[in-house]
């Protein structure tokens, strides 16, 4: 379901970092012809392979872009909230959506198509800038992904989770888990049992999961944890020097 | 150690797949400035966290992309070569470089300085959408990397990077390592010791390593290895409908 974008999510997509540095009309001109889907849980956004004519920006709610293989077993990419997008590098290429994206939970989300962006762009090469430093943002955020599933044991990826959500530095805190365990696991790129092992495993430094709710009794010994040892871990390498 | 582009350099520069779709004068008002650098194993050409002043392209040899943690320990995050671009996206948005680049063996890159980038954008708007095409391949190719990490054993990832190196399609092949073997576990997220156990395991389809040498019997059999019974390994997923 497909609808103008209201005041409210206007005053969403305005502010979002991709339009940071750029002047309110051309933020404006950009977003004239986007739509807004609203989605349930489950529902797809785009489909990977398919032709990439938009790009998307979340307003609302969890979206997780996920890979199939031909096995039919899927593994998640990234799962993305508020403000974060997708798609905007291959929707300038006339490439193929690299990734699936579907809806974690009920969610909004704007659809700004392809070819009004490239037009744009050739009006105004300052979007273009701005474009880049969105999509290297992203590729920062997969950089990071990468060095951590290499450098950091399970246990210590659920632990820089944790701290990540929490919102105090140190001392006492709850966090509240944002979606699934299943999901979570995904993220992380650990099994659903092994993300029950690292939590057990975090009970001892005094994190306790019951449900989605995790009471946390210091954030800082969390913290400590994700990124103390790194070289007693799977994949880590001394400098070759 | 720095100087001009000779010809030979301007001929690969001025062909990668950054340029692809530029016209030829565009493609030489860019690279007009570049110079030419001349590393030795181990030297470094950008560091990690410094200000981002340029986007390189390497015209010879392979140069490592890697990442230091506070405890001093380095994660490899790719491995590049010829006609391979990197920091093209921090490079126009004033970012600072998200890891270090050091040559593995001798090599020669070419280095771009990011203001000329900008001012020729403002020129030419056709620019930055080659350089959001560049900058989404290596997007799709770190999304590629979480994906193996995630989904693949470690013996599957050695077989799907034996078979990227063969240049046949099924039946037997000899293949060269690229670069060494704590190099190739560091850019697969496996110890050493993980390596070499999975290349023990490959000999049991006919890969026997020797040295830098690999001597595959069925490369069909390697692609087939790394395709296979993704479900049955860590950190996939089923799809949660």
């Amino acid at each position: 379901m497909s609808s103008k974008l209201t005041a409210g999510d206007l005053q969403i997509v305005s502010r979002i970092p991709v339009f940071r540095g750029l002047k309110a009309e051309t933020v404006e001109q950009i977003i004239a012809p986007a739509t807004a889907m609203m989605l349930r849980p489950h529902e797809w956004i785009v489909r990977q392979g398919d032709p990439a004519t938009a790009f998307f920006i979340i307003i609302d709610g969890w979206v997780k872009l996920y890979r199939s293989a031909s096995s039919g077993d899927d593994t998640v990419i990234d799962i993305m909230t508020t403000s974060q997008t997708f798609a905007e590098s291959v929707a300038f290429t006339g490439g193929r959506y690299v990734s699936t994206a579907e809806a974690v939970s009920e969610a909004r989300v704007a659809r700004i198509p392809a070819d009004h962006i490239v037009r744009c762009i050739r009006q105004t090469p300052e979007i273009a800038l701005a474009m880049v430093a969105s999509i290297s943002q992203n590729l920062h955020h997969l950089v990071q992904q990468v060095e951590q599933l290499k450098a950091q044991s399970g246990v210590q990826r659920v632990a820089e989770f944790l701290a990540a959500l929490s919102t105090v530095e140190q001392g006492h805190c709850s966090v509240a888990l944002p979606y699934d365990k299943i999901l979570i696991a995904g993220r992380l790129g650990l099994t659903p049992e092994s993300l029950s092992r690292a939590f057990a495993r975090l009970r001892t430094i005094g994190v306790v999961v019951d449900a989605s709710h995790v009471m946390v009794r210091d954030v800082a010994k969390l913290r400590q944890l994700a990124a103390d040892e790194r070289s007693a871990v799977r994949g880590t390498l001394r400098p070759v020097r």
